[in-house]
């Protein structure tokens, strides 16, 4: 699998501090070309978690995640350099993320899914215009397509988990969770992110250096990818098991993500797989916010482990880009009415 | 139907200036009482409309919608005088909001609901620790329940029109709005509001004045109660016809609602069934929020009718205290997915 960790290309991260004032700079950057997105606040959700619970609703940001944030910053520098297209591999969001990027910029862009990826995301990407591709379920299996797509189309390859621009922009979304809090008085003791291929992860321990916030990872017990290369000291491919949280599919953390978080990740929680529609549900019905799977990944470690980390939490709800069918599925086996 | 305007008992209203300061004054007392409910944005939202919508997140408020607000600061004014319990007769929203500002002055509350009220709301009443007693469908039947248990109990009524420091407390949602939307450089065309009993309207009403913020109501067209009452010059009784807006049944307009709206509302908007339903999807799918039909019907109109009235349309979206079988109805009766 072609990965680039910042040891190897030097080059290619030098103009890119991989540090706050990175993440500052990646803030400034996005200013009124994201939404600020609220921090929601939940009694009942405070009082199942035993903490104060702070969510950051990425949900409600453009393209329905935090991705686009990450995508923008690299797809204005591909733009800038005069790239004619471009590719990437996705469980769903950074692919809608990257195509409406590319929209900006009147750019093609081609996207590489696995084959059974949300219809709702598919149809986003299609929506922006872009072209869908799908190869598989496995990460390598999509890899290995968007190898062979940049060199036929010339296009250039933004990779979700591997480029510093994207990292440092999934950053500002925990750096404006910590600012928004701080402006309500508060430090927060913890930020809970959800772990995939682990550029929100790597990007919440940029944000929270030297913050004495601590960064705690989410992941599905079906795929700890992170605990898995945390155990290991270097990142592994794990079983690719099922997992409702799609996209936390991919069975391997970035090497890059991995080497921000081995050093600064406080704690990974893996999520039962009941947990995380339970979690969905709760955001639903208690704090009215359509959430997706890996966003519930998050929350779920929150309500059962946020008291571990001190009176107030911050939880990145990631992303609302979620099958209408799965809500009508998990409201249909609900046995009571709230 | 036992009404009081501020012309018949100048002494009650007399302490409570029915004007901005008085809507100040509110805001500032339920300062760190109530959330400061975040304003979203939504671009898909605002392509339908022809506008940018400016989305005031009630249904995120505590007890889930704004009418805590109005209730805190009429019970606190009863607890103050030495009350012995509250009762007041609801939908459902205003119930809620009773049961919880009587929770926290340790007050015991009996509310009047409809036969027909959604689940949803009675068990959170019950969860609130109150009493909830059923009465009829029609707002007449519950007004005359309250009138016998007031007498029977010796409880004070907590009216959810006619008490000025209801629609004042109701008043701060939309001031909040102005106040958010202000600190993003903008000036609001318009604020549309739904409109039940008429506080939230009424609210409105008295928080854009001056402003130079038109008001608009929306109501369903099956119960246009406002409707009615502007053209009638006085509040009158409309038929009592079905409509999912649950919140929004009641079958005539409060005398002190309609006596602020008439001099300054700007237009009202009647929403026809299915408009709501698709409003309440257009929420849930784009902007990722859990509304309530009330609040669908706002959003209805605004989807319809904002361009008419601007290029910056405030919304509010008065509460999220759905019944999870209506969305899942709504789910299943959608053809295709997003």
């Amino acid at each position: 699998m072609p990965e680039t960790a910042p040891g190897k290309h030097p080059a290619l991260f030098a103009e890119t501090p991989l540090d706050r004032d990175g993440v500052e700079r990646a803030a400034r950057e996005l200013t009124d070309r994201v939404w600020r997105t609220p921090v929601v606040r939940c009694a009942p959700l405070d009082a199942i978690a035993g903490a104060r619970l702070w969510l950051k609703a990425e949900n409600l940001q453009h393209g329905g995640s935090f991705k686009v944030r990450g995508a923008l910053l690299a797809v204005d520098e591909l733009a800038r350099a005069g790239s004619r297209g471009v590719i990437a591999q996705s469980t769903g969001n950074h692919a809608i993320a990257v195509a409406l990027a590319a929209r900006e910029h009147r750019l093609p862009a081609t996207l590489v899914l696995p084959s059974d990826a949300p219809p709702a995301k598919v149809r986003r990407i299609r929506d922006a215009g872009a072209e869908v591709v799908t190869a598989g379920t496995l990460l390598a299996e999509r890899v290995a397509v968007v190898e062979q797509l940049r060199e036929r189309h010339g296009y250039d390859a933004v990779d979700p988990y591997q480029n510093p621009r994207v990292v440092l922009g999934q950053a500002s979304a925990t750096a404006e969770l910590l600012g928004q809090v701080a402006a309500e008085g508060v430090r927060l003791d913890a930020v809970i992110v959800p772990v995939g291929g682990g550029s929100a992860v790597a990007g919440a321990c940029l944000a929270a250096e030297g913050t004495g916030t601590a960064v705690v990872g989410a992941e599905p017990a079906a795929v700890p990818a992170l605990t898995a290369a945390l155990a290991a000291g270097l990142p592994v491919t794990v079983p690719a098991r099922y997992t409702v949280a799609d996209g936390l599919r991919p069975d391997r953390i970035g090497a890059l993500p991995f080497e921000l978080a081995e050093r600064a990740v406080t704690a990974v929680v893996t999520v039962p797989e009941p947990a995380i529609g339970e979690a969905l549900m709760a955001a639903f019905l208690h704090a009215r916010l359509v959430v997706e799977p890996a966003a519930a990944t998050a929350l779920a470690a929150a309500l059962a482990h946020a008291a571990e980390y001190g009176g107030d939490v911050g939880v990145l709800l990631s992303g609302g880009n979620v099958e209408p069918g799965l809500i009508a599925s998990l409201l249909a086996g609900r046995s009571g009415l709230d």
